[in-house]
């Protein structure tokens, strides 16, 4: 009886296209959260977002209120600095993986609270499962202990975070008001922003195997997410990286971890290898910034002090690439599985049944579409349709070409890998016309697009 | 499992400006019928609709699927040719009562199956249970026999008709998305066609009392309602009239049958009396049309035969303020009321507090808002502010002058009515500003603006 604002005036006011107030907006997510705001009200206003977005302050004000619906993590009592990385998600994307070896070989402590996959894109977790006895669910105190003393962290999000965006998600998910950029920027900022980082980098997929499928798009969720990152004190940056055809060479949850191993032993696949490298090169380099004007308070390196500037060139002139062929990334991986309960030579489960697909003609690869093969790889096991399902550890997709290979007729293109040999024809029907192979090359083209930041 | 159907591709749809298939459509209204589509997926298609709007064809299927939702009627055994009214409502909106007698009295049947009041608006059953023993439930074979019998039936309408509609107008009054053109057209336009009337005026209010409260508005409701009627087979036509000011002068439920009974002795308030007159002008020629082209079934009438040329041409000629002077519309009045267990001479509430408010200057009265009168009405005790609050039968505002009155410095304005003195306050509140005083007269206006019909 005593709320401040009725729910109708604030979908009323957004659906005429005006401005919600800072008030308005804290509470109706405060509201929405105790229950007093029906589910079919804020469906109502997100479709309103949807169609009449949010201003680059409503926006911040969204955040903050779901930040505000949970709790905060503070790591500046760590010794090392922080950076986190998050990616949009992408077909074969295993990239936190080496990616966190690396960087955390540096010295620097790097948190990755992540997700299970669900629909085509595989979930970092169901991917590190595969490992005999790894565990993806840590206290914080686990947590804080594995960042002070090792630096890598790849766990599960706790429920904590920012609970108002778990149930926004849930409705977004039934109520076709999932691909929104202020909804999908305040979604994810908010998680990273509680998480406590004071360094973000984006990877923000681009391309048929990822919400955003065209190039503006992406590059406007970039940007605004860097806006929301920056308003709120954390040094972010994005790359736009190519999601038209999957990353690597497999798709799967073994599979990767596989091609994440090599990429670890200084090969794997040159795809995978820029795109860890440079997001590596981006994080300590946006780590070398928070380090120069804000110090380590947990180490007691000063802002401004010559230890800080020390520290901080140390980590500009970090030899990223050098850590794949030296070792040290692969000693982090080691380090990090094994803390984590995982036994990093473990035998990793294959699966059962296998099936190849051909070439039907020479020629060159020109094209293969992420999409397509997500959806097969998720048809065959790796993935899953309602959250309660189980993954196959083994199933997936081995690629045996990529876009600008050349390629003789009846040549394996792919392996499909599961343990229902059923799923073969349903993962077949979808990757009928998942690929085109033609006389002459296609151009080359890098993974990485483009690159948002606030002083760029 | 066996959906045809998901309602997330329904939703994106409508969501990125598409057209719904008919099939699309018809599986949406039934599977929320049934409870498959989740309140919080209809309402986010409610909000897409009301930005993105509905073809004329889409619009036509979504009316088409309320209707099939529910039972329909069929009144084509009467003896009698029969016309439905349907009015967008208003404040001070009585006409309902002295048209249905104005009508019955030359022969026709009116089934007016009405609702009761929600907000500043009031409804005919709480003005109609004013009358002592008169009751608003009656079975369909009460219903039919009192059409054919008499002609006039005011009561209840079943749950039976689109029920539909009834469960989206309960979501819609919720999530800011009841102002819709479509959305209001195909509420009300479902209704009357399940009712199964042949000819429909509708009297669509226009000004701060209404739903519509542009002209320019009003005329796309009307035209949009007259479109789905026309496209349905039920001779439609719309007049737009002015709700800026409450009609007559009176607003509440024993009071607004006072005025009526006033108004069927020959006199009442001019603007009750014009709107009445020129209502029953449209309903007796547009079943005098229906009468031409398709007879009397359930009289024998043929349609094209001389009987019908010569009944229609009866009702063309009907004198309808005739009725109203010479006791032929009160004889039907009284036979209705009585039909329905009323007694037409029994005594009404009076309300047992009185206040009055009096003129603060002299000059004329140039304007009185109607949505603020309504609010007070409302506030006094006449309406209700949920379904299952009561209404006072006495209370309510009597209006001692009108705009384009000459008004003297302290004569009273308007009397307040009510059982609970303690509202007078918050009645008082918002009549402070609701109307105007000007030294010169304004400029003379009709009741009616405008009329939409198929061939004019």
């Amino acid at each position: 009886m005593a709320e401040p604002f009725d729910a109708v005036d604030v979908i009323m006011t957004k659906r005429d296209g005006g401005v919600l107030s800072t008030s308005q907006i804290t509470w109706m997510i405060d509201a929405y959260t105790r229950g007093v705001v029906a589910e079919e009200q804020m469906s109502a206003l997100l479709m309103a977002i949807f169609l009449n977005s949010l201003s680059r302050e409503e926006l911040n004000c969204w955040t903050d209120a779901m930040i505000a619906s949970g709790e905060r993590l503070d790591f500046s009592a760590l010794s090392r600095p922080t950076v986190d990385k998050h990616s949009t998600g992408g077909v074969g994307d295993k990239i936190t993986l080496p990616l966190s070896a690396v960087v955390s070989s540096f010295g620097v402590a790097i948190p990755q609270l992540s997700g299970r996959g669900l629909g085509h894109t595989g979930g970092t977790l169901d991917k590190l499962e595969s490992i005999p006895g790894w565990r993806a669910e840590l206290s914080l105190d686990e947590m804080t202990e594995q960042l002070e003393s090792i630096g890598g962290v790849i766990c599960q999000a706790g429920v904590g975070l920012a609970p108002a965006d778990r149930k926004l998600y849930a409705l977004r998910d039934v109520t076709g008001t999932v691909a929104s950029i202020p909804l999908i920027s305040s979604s994810i900022m908010s998680k990273k922003i509680a998480e406590g980082t004071s360094a973000l980098v984006l990877d923000v997929k681009c391309g048929s195997g990822a919400f955003m499928t065209g190039r503006e798009q992406a590059k406007e969720l970039a940007t605004t997410m860097v806006e929301i990152g920056e308003d709120h004190g954390v040094h972010t940056i994005a790359l736009i990286t190519d999601m038209s055809t999957p990353l690597g060479l497999t798709v799967g949850n073994a599979l990767e971890v596989r091609e994440s191993v090599e990429v670890l032993t200084g090969g794997g696949p040159p795809d995978v290898v820029e795109l860890t490298v440079t997001l590596a090169r981006e994080m300590l380099d946006a780590v070398a910034r928070v380090v120069e004007t804000h110090g380590i308070p947990g180490a007691g390196v000063a802002p401004g002090s010559a230890e800080a500037r020390t520290r901080s060139e140390e980590l500009r002139q970090a030899d990223v690439a050098g850590s794949l062929k030296d070792g040290t990334a692969m000693d982090a991986w080691r380090a990090t599985i094994s803390a984590q309960g995982g036994d990093p030579d473990g035998e990793m489960a294959w699966a059962h049944h296998t099936e190849q697909i051909k070439a039907d003609q020479e020629g060159y690869l020109t094209s293969l579409d992420a999409l397509k093969v997500g959806v097969a790889g998720w048809r065959l096991g790796a993935g899953r349709a309602r959250k309660e399902d189980e993954v196959q550890a083994g199933a997936g997709i081995q690629l045996h070409a990529k876009p600008g290979d050349q390629v003789r007729a009846g040549q394996p293109l792919m392996t499909l890998h599961t343990d229902t040999p059923e799923a073969f024809a349903r993962a077949q029907e979808v990757l009928e016309d998942a690929w085109t192979i033609s006389p002459l090359p296609p151009g080359s083209t890098s993974v990485v697009f483009d690159k948002v930041a606030r002083d760029i």
